[in-house]
């Protein structure tokens, strides 16, 4: 069995790379009421933290701080052994270069006391790749943030082969413990899941801009003022759960089904089988739960009304207040 | 020279059709203050649009209404002739089926003044397609909305072969006029521009839900709790040009470029040439304008804290206040 920390306990969290990641988990544990001991190669890696910080803390400020939560409670360390000493955590956010984050993760762990778990920010290697040089890696873990870290709730665990479950389940449970939103995924897959969905959508625009059939502003607004609306409160799958009606998903796929095959994008679609329909379907009522779909309507027209306003009021104030 | 209406004295426009799509127009056109004049084949119509209008009506309410409008002041009627007679535009919204709407089409321009315009809700098929068999082609438009059409102000407008550039020119400033958010294209491509993002991402999920890679919910919450949260404000590239750091769009593509090859989506990404490459980062600054890049990241900042904030309200109110 592990002796991962219990994360009560857990006072101190180290940052391992503190540019625009890092930094911000930096501002979002300190947030969160930690203390951070920060490591990085960068001669005016303070400097810019500590503006870093003094740039997201009236954000965080407004999202709402722990009742012990100091913006000044961190220190960076000359060395790397200083920085994980005696902390229950580490987030690693170094330069997206395998080499590099190979490297820097045999020297973490190297010189960590096993029992602490460290999540990596990478946002495409896995975890198998990156975990080759180092002795322990039973408790290395990929831990994927949304920039910025600090408002962006979304996390994505996932291990690699070396890495054991319970840690895996032990750093799903801190991000949410630490107010974070978890998606534990039981494979790598490149990009993992929310940075695939981006880059369809990325790539499906530069196909358009490429071809002159959008311009860069069209494509922004075709997505701030239309589907984008929708994806704060439902995602894309609840989204055509509501669009098929009361008879939900399984309505949308049996009629717009075929519609898969139309030139809507460049990228094909897989085939609708039966086990996909029913998959998609059973997945989208277990979403909805208890809510009926009356509910789901009101609470995406709610949502969608809200929304706008509130970014209606922001647009037309003088300078944005943060 | 067209003599399309002067918009200013438009007070009653037609709905051709009324389910889901067309009713939510003319819930939306009764908001503006206009009459509204339907026409719809289901022996039911009337019923529908009353419950759908009521239930709309408290948003439209929350959005705010025009002085002079009203919930009861549209009629619908059993002649085709008598909904069009005396309006000063038509929205059509009959089910996507070419046949279908190629006919319809046809038989309201029969009977509509050649100084009104036709627009269309279709959401895949292209005007040419459409306008084969009427006898005026020159003011049928694709005016293709978002569901729900009475909240999501999204509408994108494009013309066919045989559609005069005066139709689409007076759609797309009708469309403004009433409060849309329009994009005029100047070509027809399928699936418009939304709806082709969105479908790229949908196709990725489908194969990620197929291929055991992500469940449905898992989706959802990558999005809604992830990128989710800042397109309502910032679209795919405004946000991308962000994440490029203060050297915007240009630091991010010439860094970041070669992880177009990467797998990270199923969708081929197009070659990174010189002339995208300026594409891309021009229309970038064209869209930041006059704001700086410390201006779009408090922007993006506030809106997102705003957007959480207020969707945090939502989910903790007991139900749903629309």
């Amino acid at each position: 069995m592990s002796n991962y920390p219990n994360m009560h306990d857990v006072e101190t969290v180290a940052c391992v790379g503190i540019g625009t990641i890092g930094g911000g988990w930096a501002a979002y544990f300190l947030s969160r009421g930690f203390r951070v001991q920060a490591w990085d190669p960068s001669p005016d890696a303070g400097d810019k933290l500590a503006a870093l910080i003094d740039a997201a803390w009236p954000a965080l400020t407004q999202l709402g701080l722990a009742p012990n939560a100091s913006k000044d409670n961190w220190s960076v360390h000359a060395e790397l052994a200083d920085a994980v000493a005696g902390v229950g955590f580490i987030q690693e956010s170094a330069p997206e270069d395998l080499d590099l984050k190979s490297d820097l993760l045999a020297r973490i762990d190297a010189v960590t006391d096993t029992d602490v778990v460290i999540g990596s920010s990478t946002s495409g290697y896995g975890m198998s790749e990156m975990n080759q040089r180092a002795a322990h890696p039973e408790r290395l873990v990929v831990g994927h943030p949304f920039n910025p870290p600090y408002l962006i709730p979304l996390v994505e665990v996932a291990g690699g082969r070396g890495t054991a479950p319970e840690a895996v389940a032990w750093a799903s449970e801190w991000y949410d413990f630490i107010g974070k939103s978890v998606i534990t995924m039981d494979r790598e897959i490149p990009g993992f899941i929310a940075n695939r969905l981006q880059e369809a959508l990325w790539r499906e625009a530069l196909h358009m801009i490429d071809n002159g059939e959008a311009t860069v502003e069209q494509i922004d607004l075709a997505i701030t003022d239309g589907p984008g609306l929708r994806w704060p409160i439902q995602g894309p799958m609840l989204t055509f759960h509501l669009a098929g009606g009361p008879g939900g998903m399984a309505h949308m796929l049996d009629h717009f089904g075929p519609s898969l095959k139309s030139p809507w994008t460049r990228l094909e679609a897989p085939e609708l089988t039966r086990k996909l329909r029913d998959d998609v379907i059973a997945g989208c009522d277990e979403e909805a739960g208890e809510r009926s779909f009356a509910d789901l309507v009101a609470e995406r027209d709610a949502a969608i009304i809200a929304v706008r306003n509130v970014i209606g009021e922001l647009k037309a104030a003088p300078k944005a207040a943060v």
